[in-house]
């Protein structure tokens, strides 16, 4: 396979990704056959840039780091959006980064349908499109004869995703519950070293684990769109956001971690999934008390982990981390990969 | 792909694996197109059947159970010993589960390069065999246009390794360091309740987590077969055990823990490899004092577990069972999907 790649988005994490592609351009060619060019990258607030034959990318990242300006590199035709460059460039294979809105999914869920209508592979890490429509998207990919891939969606680059979906898969699972949200267990593990709430959200935003606004996170919406994603794709479910019971950590208080303590626990914003005697799956978010030897008790500041509780396997759990703009690229190289190796056959 | 099978050994993990190919029959061939049929089975002890067509795989399996011998079986051709089965009978796929000797490999090692020699998949969870020559056998299987699999020898079906060679393949692995070995992660967790090194082991012994002779486990050899094969299979090394340093626990007193616990770390016997700057990995099994934050100090019990240190991603461990009857069947399950989903393409 050639890949002909279009970027829509070419922030942290898009960068990320042509870094690593970049440095393993070779290697993967070796090991993999994989060869590719990236021919189009469209940023809502850098501009865009096409070029059929390839763009140069070692020379668009310098030009994005110098100017900022997308439309500052020398060749190719610019100014086309994310969706004309979706449907109308050659590109094969659109690697969609754009924001995320778990609200609506937008803009990122019409990037992948355009995609997917006009036949061209998507991977993505942006979880709104796939909390909101996961099986409505790998359905409309099947029927048009292409692969989407979103490991990144949960734990980034950490393979938990694909633990569940392949390697796991005819292990029985019966429950899934993880720290599926890294700024959330940063200000755990800091209450835990004697801090207030109020301080350690001060620490995790001046660290940039935070948001200036961070509803999303401690609130518990980030873990619900996980946890839904987990849901409906590993353990076969249908369910919505609006049915998962949801809480966050803003009512703990130093008194609730004391206690936690004397019983030998932890705090944990746990994201849940459990297989119920008629095969539905319910769902849920919700801080609570890990005993301190379970493995999810161990998992501290913003690392994230899953376990997965099998019928063959008892517990399998895998930490790794949450976030990062190396970890998510190589979130979305590990799903190239796949979607190459599967066309390949 | 229609598999015919033949069990080489039908003990412990080969009557596991024997239960879960019966129970998932219709959910192999639904959901992966996988349809098999066991024709033979030969165990030095229990004795030896064989069948073309096919035998009854229940019925054989009540038969062991009732009995103990496999010849009680109504139907088929009896006495064929393991290396006759291998060649002579109709088989396509091979379970070698005869018993391990991690100094010789045998009978294991001949049992693989017989099959490999006349065209017949492998799949095993003996750890002897890829131990002593993981290179030669792969490469042997390459020449012959056949695949081996042998997820079960390292942390039995924790999908520890397959982490490692595929999942973690790009993100350049640089350390790997891990609790490979149930036994002696079970003495050292008692040993910090309080109990004698010579109390926990016996405890252990009566569990049947050590054997009678408890020798290779608490000397480290069992966890020393494991960190060669990570070594040479993940990080693409070329050592034998005999180059690396292997140190057990016998030597770890109530003195040694206690001194642990007071600087915030906790024991663990501790099989590693690690990546030089020349490009050599060196690895070395021996109890390390592991901070009681690092997801391995709160690995405990036969529980085990394995660490990549990677350049993408940081850390990403993996926490799962290292043994057992059904956990080590599902390794060999999910490594004859492996092959039929290789060779279906």
């Amino acid at each position: 396979m050639l890949a002909r790649i279009a970027f829509i988005g070419f922030g942290v994490v898009g960068q990320g990704l042509a870094e690593i592609l970049l440095e393993q351009k070779e290697d993967l060619k070796k090991n993999y056959g994989f060869e590719y060019s990236v021919v189009a990258i469209s940023d809502k607030m850098k501009g865009a840039v096409y070029d059929e034959k390839g763009l140069d990318l070692q020379q668009l990242l310098n030009v994005v780091k110098t100017t900022g300006k997308i439309e500052d590199y020398p060749e190719g035709i610019t100014g086309w959006d994310s969706l004309k460059t979706i449907t109308e460039s050659n590109a094969n294979l659109i690697i969609e980064v754009s924001w995320t809105d778990i609200n609506t999914g937008e803009p990122a869920l019409s990037h992948v349908k355009a995609a997917i209508g006009c036949h061209k592979h998507v991977v993505m890490t942006n979880k709104g499109p796939i909390a909101l429509a996961a099986r409505e998207l790998m359905s409309m990919a099947k029927t048009n004869g292409i692969e989407i891939r979103f490991e990144g969606t949960v734990l980034s680059g950490t393979p938990a995703l694909n633990l569940g979906v392949n390697n796991l898969a005819n292990s029985k699972i019966t429950k899934i519950a993880g720290i599926v949200n890294g700024t959330t267990n940063y200000i755990l593990t800091e209450m835990e070293k004697g801090l207030s709430y109020e301080d350690a959200l001060k620490q995790a935003q001046e660290l940039g684990y935070a948001e200036a606004d961070p509803t999303a996170d401690v609130e518990g919406y980030d873990a619900l769109g996980k946890i839904v994603i987990l849901t409906n794709v590993v353990m076969d479910g249908t369910i919505t956001k609006d049915q998962v019971p949801c809480e966050g950590i803003t009512k703990i208080t130093a008194q609730d971690i004391e206690a936690a303590r004397s019983e030998g626990k932890r705090w944990k914003l746990i994201a849940g999934a459990e297989l119920k005697e008629d095969g539905s799956v319910e769902a849920y978010v919700r801080p609570e008390k890990i005993p301190l030897d379970h493995p999810l008790a161990a998992v501290s500041g913003p690392i994230n982990a899953l376990t997965y509780t099998t019928k063959y396997l008892g517990d399998v759990t895998i930490v790794g981390p949450g976030a990062g703009r190396e970890a998510t690229g190589y979130a979305l190289l590990t799903d190239i990969l796949d979607i190459h190796r599967k066309i390949s056959r």
